[in-house]
């Protein structure tokens, strides 16, 4: 590893470490959270923790209180007060098998990185992407949720290691587009905001709920040209918060006109 | 836990634990093997190690030698010669983020747990089985390989707890039939054995490997009225070996003439 070691809290504890009967490990079987720690206040936090607990749902998984993740990102604050927290909770240890028995105990883990070029210099650039060959596959029992099976993601990132490309654009195995590797996309196309349908693949980010209201943008289905005819392409994540894109290939755009309104309106929420 | 605590090996060391930074937990970014190991001899063990080594290189992953396998194993049969024995192999412990850095050390984790009712009971009974809700997605990417992605077996595993059932049968999102949620799958329908294609999704276990010549069975497509109107249904995977199945719903099959004959075929190989 060449960045420094990370904080971590498993199940609270400072520096524990994780059984190897981990149902996380053994089947991916939990979801996780990737957040913006700033000045100590972890950014947008009410959506993060309602999504870790949707997501949890989703799985029929047992989400660790409020309280617990806030005691855990507390810890983190005091000491290093702007981070990338990433809140992980698995299914727990069990016996070997699929069976999901009676009574696991989740477990949490909580990490906390250096937060990349704070204050983020990429905010006034724009991106640079390419597509990615590896197509999603559908499942709609996970589609929109943040969980631990992110093989296709990996895949999918191992396609270039150019550090001039700052994302890819995954599409779906119907080749209509869904997101980026790591990032949720919307495109403006005749006077109007879209963002993919998450129904059958992709995952559903908080940021990408918070924009769509102050971009009026709506759900739908598109695919390659479409996204190449857009007037604008943006990105968002959690640690990103939006970006607009500025090359696909041979293709140019110019920031977005409304960009730094944009940007404004979705970073002042809390 | 209700069963007794698993012996555990994490990169050789007993007792081991894991870093909460391992991609296997992130991303589940790994892959496994589950095979028998009797009077301290792993069950067809050059078939598990190639599988392995197979599936590793399906996600570029350094499989680690066979020779350090097999000291885990020896570690294990000293100890406990009649086992299940679990092998994964992560891309180890990295930074946050999808990419694949330069010079991560993969982790390699060994388990055994009692084998379930030694000697084995089931293999004289035929199984039930039912028809799982959950559809499996294709991932042409992943297909075949025993990767640490298992939230879909996890899922359609949660669909019974009637302890006579036995097993589910999955279909995919195109309502082909694929395999069970733990075993891989023939029918024989018109004097000739079938196992589904797994080119878009499912496991490709080592005992459907073995058995195919020995049934002269060849890859296809079939959907649950073909299922419903075979002769005999077989199920494999490395615990059960082979079991036939005796129900399904309302239908009921014997135990198929030529099945003792078949297992024994199966079990007399390395």
């Amino acid at each position: 590893m060449t960045s420094p070691e990370p904080l971590v809290l498993v199940n609270g504890s400072p520096a524990a470490l994780l059984s190897p009967l981990d149902r996380g490990l053994a089947f991916g079987d939990g979801v996780f959270r990737t957040l913006r720690l700033e000045s100590g206040e972890p950014v947008w936090w009410l959506d993060h923790y309602a999504k870790l607990a949707a997501d949890c749902r989703q799985l029929q998984l047992d989400c660790p209180t409020r309280t617990e993740w806030e005691q855990d990102i507390a810890w983190v604050a005091a000491r290093q007060p702007d981070s990338v927290v990433k809140l992980i909770v698995t299914r727990g240890p069990g016996p070997r098998g699929y069976r999901v028995p009676e009574a696991l105990l989740p477990t949490r883990v909580t990490t906390a990185s250096p937060l990349p070029g704070f204050p983020d210099p990429v905010a006034t650039t724009g991106a640079v992407v390419r597509i990615c060959d590896l197509r999603l596959g559908h499942q709609p029992r996970l589609a929109g949720a943040k969980h631990l099976n992110r093989l296709e993601n990996v895949l999918a990132r191992m396609e270039w290691d150019d550090p001039e490309i700052d994302e890819g654009i995954l599409l779906d195995s119907d080749d209509q587009v869904i997101s980026g590797v790591m990032a949720n996309l919307f495109i403006h196309r005749d006077g109007v905001w879209q963002t993919p349908s998450l129904a059958r693949c992709g995952v559903a980010g908080v940021t990408r709920g918070r924009l769509m209201p102050i971009l009026a943008a709506q759900e739908g289905r598109f695919g390659l040209a479409d996204l190449m005819q857009a007037d604008a392409i943006l990105l968002t994540n959690s640690l990103i918060r939006v970006r607009w894109v500025a090359r696909l290939g041979e293709r140019n755009w110019p920031c977005p006109a409304d960009f730094d309104n944009l940007q404004e309106k979705l970073c002042s929420g809390v």
